[in-house]
């Protein structure tokens, strides 16, 4: 089949992040937005930090959680609303207290749901940190 | 068999969650320990609702992720170092952007895995918002 | 809420079993069907023994799999197209070689979702043996 | 790090599945087996067909927790004992009522634990019908 492209580019992401999660600005970088995939970067603060200098698990959460929002969105535009029904993730290694990277993945874009995997990396600690499989809920256009 | 009971109570949990994760203080009350089970109760601020008024995925997933640390600190007592290894969360209802009442329950402790599930219930909303299964990885004992 | 009563009985959920099912007649016996639980009863037979005489993994995985279609069927009718989307399944101790026992409850019954878990015991052997929380795509009605 | 390499090879699987699964010898053919991954092809009877002319749900939980099996055995040697602690499974697609064919890949390969995941393809199907995350309990090595 033809190669479904993105219709949103990373610079348009970016400004749609900031204008729906204001509270957020500037947390994430959307480092690439190609057909069914996307790469971001998240900061990690303080408040994200684990006792032994690791990364709290639900930081790790929001990473995989924002960068599956960010594919699907890229693949069919501007819907605030399309919301997580699913998260199966499993934590493999201890990140070190740094900015992590996301890479999600869209196995399956359908009508109402849509279906992938987020793989968490941490810059200096060998294979990934964190992978999670995703289902999105696509609300029907109006 | 008989009965396996909590090692620590509700005050001594509270006390001990301020203790490591200082950042937090104040966010969690717990409400309930008892063999293999825990009550929290856990304070939604501003940063944690999105936009329709509801409280955000993340949220929920510290939500569910404390219960369960509870609940398996209370029956093994101060070991800061256990982590969750894996947990699928299902999203099922929009919560109110209100504090949210997590239950957690053990089903199987083990020496090296605990494993349980904790549903999360939001004031107003019939039925849990949120369900998840979570895996905990206990560190061997020194 | 008024609580919402099953539309099909323990022996209406058992023909039906056998008639979209041929080739598993007889495999499994519904114990109970009730407001949006069910208990069924899955006879196991040698080709779903694994050395070491215990149960195999994909044999519990049909357990709660037809357990959850059970429950969800007894709700709202026959609908043979139903289907799994999502399960996420914890192996948590050895069942014995003998019948599992399984338990399904429905947490969500929306018009196009329905969520909810299932428990699986082993006589003879204390604290369930496995658990799986499972989501289910309910066709539109035509 | 060096790439870590396979222990055993697709002949050596295939003999050892063949051996501890008497009841189901022929059923898989194992295509491939390299760093960390594997391919096998799994024959479809009659028995695991679905009204509708599709594939069970528990005949994909068999393929992609036997390809699991096989992708941790070929890292680590034979170790009938090795189970699976852990599956999240998404339904994707309907395949064909055809043979599968499985890829599983390791993430991580630790001393008690092995995660990975596995996705599912039925000749004919565009994407993938199945994708699995795994976890797998390695025993204590006497």
């Amino acid at each position: 089949m033809a190669q479904r492209e993105p219709v949103m580019n990373e610079r348009e992401l970016e400004e749609f992040l900031d204008e729906v999660f204001p509270q957020q600005r500037g947390k994430f970088t959307i480092e690439k937005m190609a057909s069914m995939e996307a790469r971001l970067r998240m900061k990690i603060t303080e408040a994200e930090l684990r006792p032994g200098g690791t990364v709290s698990g639900p930081a790790m959460f929001t990473a995989v959680d924002c960068a599956f929002y960010v594919v699907v969105l890229g693949m069919i535009g501007r819907q605030a609303l399309t919301v997580t029904t699913n998260c199966a993730i499993n934590f493999m290694r201890k990140p070190e207290p740094k900015d992590l990277v996301v890479e999600a993945k869209l196995m399956k874009l359908g009508k109402t749901l849509a279906v992938g995997d987020a793989t968490v990396f941490s810059p200096g600690v060998e294979g990934p940190v964190c992978h999670a499989s995703l289902t999105y809920a696509i609300p029907p256009a109006r």
